[in-house]
């Protein structure tokens, strides 16, 4: 019998297994998932006969040998690091593969391979990357059909929670998605295109000069992120002046965290030794010159004046006389650690996500206009979050794509071109209400 | 015959060799040179019969442990990275090892073979590190022997260049060492210690905040080095509450590089790719928002308002239209390719070498002492520099030390100790008129 296997089945496969589920019993499919805990997928098992669960740890080639052999294809949610093992062995069972990280260059030494083998390698086929490439890639050809230029394309994406939520959160933030990645987030020197221009934005100047992005009457920050040059040639824009990737958060955020940033609380170079009993307040003098003003006028002077940013600080217990959650680290761990418990999410807390992209464009009579496109999720509760819709819904369509083989052309796909797209976005939005709102001025 | 190998015989090697040369001759020993280019040594092999030349390149094993095959002791100006391999070689040869480089921890794991075989090897003999230890050592051996308790210790060095010879240089600085190491400097967060209290101090607050000080009536800048914790343990300062070494700059220079770094212009971590014809100017606006507003004014906005620091920028010709030089890379090797044009050391240019310590200390009736300890030394020409002869002097004399027996105790040292310190800091203040300046208030 065919089978289809998903590697990792944390709180973020739930509506990719849901779908899949689904079409499986309807095509006769069996469905295997394997985990290191697979305890909440039991009763599954028990409902369907036609689901095989594999309780292991993933990390371990053999075992992952062992459970891809003889599958179709193979579903991976593992973390970004394992997949180009995954990769190769997929090759060697001759299995097709699906996942919603970017495109390795590990991966692309497969290529040969995958396309002599017939199979499918989808990447980049969640939300971002993923839905992202899908809903610009739609604009972008039907502006391009239209005759239209394409001169700047600026597109932001976030994981956030709804505003509803956040009443006595000042930052307006809590993890919906990866803690460190959020804490060393920018770490590296930003790269994009504005105006004809290649520009770099230094770390200690990305959150400062935050953009201001609106989306159904919300405001929220824009920052752009490590590399959006490579998507000229990925989205086929090649006259472009300008064309930015970036990131999202609640307005506010970008001040205040530029306010950590500043002080050397991100930082993740260096070690700091946490006494026994020292508190926060302690903590922060850390960074501070030794003189004998109040922690509070030392702090305004460092990181730049600012009330609200103050107030965000203090609600965090940075200025508290409560001891250190942690034995010590970098500081981008002691705040981690910090942030965990003050931005945690509630199991009644509906998560959030956003997606902006607006497109300039010139027509053939040289009249400009500019499309936005928006998308908004929320969540319904921490276990059934926007995020693992938007990342598993997509996916899980794309699977469905490569088993009734709707693409015919073996070899390594990220989902940009009308064949992916068209039909993930039309059942995202007719069964998912997954729906851009467009408008264009 | 016994005989001495120095590896790397570059500029630096210069006062070194001198010295061993003039030993050698008098105790009978042999003097063998090994570097890739010895054309320079000739003479000196022609005019000398117990000098031996190897023109070898150095970084293959089997032909260094040749060439140090027999020799009693290797001196190694070999840059830092290659000495572990060195050392290995050393303990299979039974020769002893001296070098002015940290003593790294692959070093430390030699230790025991050191010591069994009866060797010695000595490390951080050079300037810094090097002189700044035995200076240090000896006023804080002579605090303490006096029962004065050492409170604060603050120890700051620089390799820069003569006034006299920056007539004309806005920056009062050209590079006498290597470029890329002062285009990265400080790219890690600083560690220290005030007022008992670790202090970190990230890069882009490292410049704007330097400190002021004052040797022989010059002003200079400095900044922390990157860790001074583990010197408490080192120098034996366990109840010190003040502990920090950092750099030297002539006053003005940090407050200019910050300018640079603010922009960007020192970022490593991400690449410029230089478009043919492009000319400094465009490569600023990289760095700066596509407004209608001039260059100028718009750096002014990003990096603070300095008019002396935009004197600065215009002096190295950051905003000429002169095509860059430059292939592309990161912002700091493109800031370096201009830097080594506009900072070159003249041939008749004159290093200057300066360090201060300042010692703070209480005595047995409570009573407060400030020690002053400074160091300048001018070169005197770009082949018989400063620092050859700050680096050279200390480590030659500590290799004949090794090789009369003086220091008795197997195993590695570095001159922090009063059997080294009080003979090497002796020669170099009565043969060489390298000498500390102290006063106490």
């Amino acid at each position: 019998m065919s089978s289809v296997l998903v590697l990792g089945a944390g709180k973020s496969a739930g509506y990719l297994i849901d779908y899949l589920l689904d079409w499986c019993r309807k095509v006769g499919f069996e469905l295997h998932i394997a985990d290191l805990n697979t305890d909440h997928l039991r009763q599954l098992k028990s409902e369907y006969s036609f689901v095989q669960l594999y309780t292991a740890k993933l990390d371990d080639t053999e075992v992952l040998r062992s459970i891809i052999a003889g599958k179709q294809l193979v579903v991976s949610m593992l973390p970004a690091f394992m997949h180009p093992v995954v990769a190769k062995i997929c090759v060697e069972h001759k299995s097709h593969l699906a996942t919603a990280s970017y495109e390795s260059p590990e991966m692309r030494t497969l290529s040969a391979d995958v396309q002599q083998n017939g199979l499918i390698f989808l990447n980049e086929c969640g939300l971002d990357p993923g839905l992202d490439h899908m809903s610009a890639m739609r604009i972008i050809h039907a502006l391009q059909s239209d005759g239209e230029q394409i001169t700047a394309f600026h597109s932001y994406c976030g994981g956030l929670v709804a505003e509803a939520c956040l009443a006595d959160n000042p930052w307006k933030y809590k993890f919906s998605w990866n803690p460190r990645n959020v804490v060393l987030a920018g770490q590296s020197t930003a790269r994009y295109l504005e105006n004809g221009q290649i520009k770099l934005k230094p770390y200690h100047r990305l959150f400062a000069e935050s953009t201001q992005h609106v989306i159904n009457n919300t405001h929220y920050d824009g920052y752009p992120n490590r590399d959006s040059l490579s998507y000229q040639e990925t989205y086929g824009l090649n006259n472009v002046e300008t064309l930015v990737r970036g990131t999202l958060r609640h307005s506010g955020y970008c001040s205040a965290w530029n306010f950590l940033l500043q002080l050397g609380l991100t930082d993740d170079s260096v070690q700091f030794p946490v006494k026994p009993g020292m508190t926060y307040r302690d903590y922060i003098e850390a960074f501070l010159p030794s003189t004998n003003e109040s922690t509070e006028s030392k702090l305004q002077r460092v990181s730049g004046f600012s009330e609200l940013n103050m107030q965000k600080l203090q609600w965090l217990g940075l200025l508290n006389e409560e001891p250190i959650h942690s034995h010590g680290g970098s500081p981008a761990e002691i705040l981690q650690a910090l942030l965990e418990k003050r931005w945690e999410l509630k199991p009644d807390d509906r998560d959030l996500v956003v997606m902006q992209h607006i497109i300039e464009s010139i027509d053939s009579n040289g009249k400009k206009h500019t499309c936005y496109s928006d998308l908004q999720v929320e969540g319904t509760d921490n276990r059934r979050t926007a995020m693992a819709k938007t990342v598993g819904l997509p996916l899980a369509i794309g699977v469905r794509m490569i088993l009734e083989k709707k693409v015919a052309q073996p070899g390594l796909h990220i989902p940009i071109s009308k064949e992916w797209y068209t039909e993930i976005l039309t059942e995202l939005e007719e069964k998912y209400q997954i729906r851009f709102s467009e408008r264009t001025i």
